[in-house]
């Protein structure tokens, strides 16, 4: 539980966790996390992060700093709740009671089925326990994963650019370029946050696209999205996307659900969806879509191309709401951020487990 | 021409003349118009404004309020450009130039092919005259009446209300409420501030509209719209637009522009078309939309109801191109304004006829 007994020392010591947790890898099945010991004086004695599956949990990998005894007493100062959970490494949890660690503060609570619970059994071993320091910072850091986590699939993120009038191309399927180059930057910068995009097999064949995420200069992005091929179509052997620095991965997209779950098992966080609109709307209809964005253009097209087909919504009353959270104006062009209006995931980053859902 | 010779006293004159020009009818065929006759020592003499089609214009008004000969020598502070057109009344150019004015001032040039050439008739008696003065305040006013001058049509105002896919229905045909309180009562204001509103008869036998303009308490505005209806569908006898406060007047829509031209005839200067879909495509598609206002829902439907529907483009580069102008939150929805991208009519108020376009 969190007893609120923050001191300034803490949030100094929780922001260089913050720090060192930035130097694991920002993708996979495991999050980053920083750790930092302090001694009884508040002096930093060791440092620690993780720098991804197999290897050492941040509070091991700082205590492997110290000789022996020499945290004894010491104050372990980490960005997520240390885990109860022995995989590939054993749980922090322990390692924390064994090296003889007086007190504990961390930022955000463990959603994990298999490794939550670290804070009760350090308090069941007499250790204090303070949760919640600095848990919005830590929670922006971990968003995609802990979304992951307490919804075993990826965020995903529904991306459609469209004519003032609902249209993604013209009646010939012409579609570049409805948007402009501000619009076109900023999915670009989007694709390379997100940990895999993803097309349908239709828009593979119809416009080979390469998946990659590219600045305005025509350059990658350091980091690429995995691309995803949803769909029963044979894809071309020499389709662009096989040129892509990551394999593809191709689902059937017959149950997303099950597709999603699969995606979050390889360590993908949060999915890009590209289109087309079969596989917008099928995402859409089956309920499974976290952040809308949709790129408005200041043009008519009128005609049978839509960015979305149908959704199986027979009234008004069964329209899929959402809110606006994000309104912004790229060039020309307008781009409207929309979120579900029910069961907006709002993300509560408290130390207090029972607030966990 | 404008000499650029205005004084803090035109200009003083020029607010009071606007604020006369109030006095009139917002609607007609003829603009309202405000007028003050100053003494050679500044002072004013006579006030007069125009109260709408068949009495007085302005200036005369203004000259009707002094004895013979006291004007002889004074200025004219008038809100448009004299008329040099002899209509249900004689020009009011000559009527300043009989009165023995020196000089006049105006703000906005007429547009009107009968009445223009006002200024330069008093130049050529020997009058000074300059134009400009405050003259996007008085254009501001007068930009419907200016609009309909110059293109002898009214402004065409296109609005629907759509989900973010671009659906203005769901599958049945439900629609209430796609869109929220606030942008509703949006539309009732701009409703208000048209001089006709225009539906086609599908609308009329699928959702038999009132077509009036009301505040959010249910309760009409002082001025209503008049309703127009485009279509060959009969309208049944009982329908709600009889019982509109205005006659509706009714069109077949086969020739969009020769209809326009009708209605400007009659005096209507600004036209809020309401849809449906068939008659929003068909001024789209004509090129006769000036202006846009999309309400854009968060929330998706999916099927085949369209707030627009096929506008004969084939191509991208066929797109109909606007610009956004404004972007407003209504509540949970967005107003998006756009302009057409070219031809963007830039109302230019300048007293330089040779500006006029």
């Amino acid at each position: 539980m969190t007893t609120g007994a923050h001191t300034m020392a803490d949030a100094a010591a929780m922001r260089r966790a913050l720090e060192l947790a930035t130097r694991g890898p920002s993708r996979g099945v495991n999050p980053r996390v920083g750790c930092v010991i302090l001694s009884r004086a508040g002096d930093v004695i060791a440092e620690g992060w993780h720098r991804g599956a197999g290897t050492a949990h941040a509070e091991v990998d700082a205590l492997s700093k110290l000789a022996p005894g020499a945290a004894e007493g010491a104050t372990a100062v980490v960005t997520l709740e240390p885990c109860n959970h022995t995989g590939r490494t054993g749980p922090c949890a322990l390692a924390l009671i064994e090296a003889g660690i007086a007190r504990v503060v961390y930022a955000v609570s463990d959603p994990g089925d298999h490794s939550a619970g670290g804070a009760q059994r350090l308090r069941d071993a007499g250790i204090e326990v303070d949760g919640g320091v600095l848990a919005d910072e830590a929670g922006a850091m971990l968003e995609d994963w802990l979304f992951a986590a307490r919804h075993r699939r990826p965020r995903v993120i529904v991306k459609w650019a469209s004519s003032l009038d609902g249209r993604a191309a013209a009646a010939d399927g012409t579609s570049q370029w409805i948007t402009g180059p501000a619009a076109r930057a900023d999915v670009h910068r989007r694709r390379a946050a997100a940990d895999a995009i993803a097309v349908g097999t239709g828009t593979v064949l119809a416009d080979d696209p390469a998946l990659t995420a590219r600045d305005p200069g025509g350059q990658f992005y350091d980091v690429q999205p995995v691309p995803v091929v949803f769909g029963r179509r044979e894809v071309p052997a020499d389709a662009s996307i096989t040129r892509h620095p990551h394999a593809p991965m191709f689902f059937t997209g017959t149950d997303l659900a099950a597709d999603l779950e699969q995606l979050q098992r390889r360590g993908i966080r949060s999915l890009f969806i590209e289109g087309g609109p079969t596989l917008a709307s099928a995402f859409v209809a089956a309920g499974l879509v976290d952040e809308l964005l949709v790129y408005v253009a200041p043009a008519l097209l009128g005609g049978p191309r839509l960015a979305l087909g149908d959704l199986g919504i027979t009234s008004i009353d069964g329209a899929k709401r959402f809110t606006f959270t994000d309104i912004e104006r790229l060039g020309d062009d307008v781009l409207l951020v929309a979120h579900p209006a029910s069961g907006l995931d709002t993300l509560r980053y408290s130390g207090n487990a029972t607030e966990r859902n």
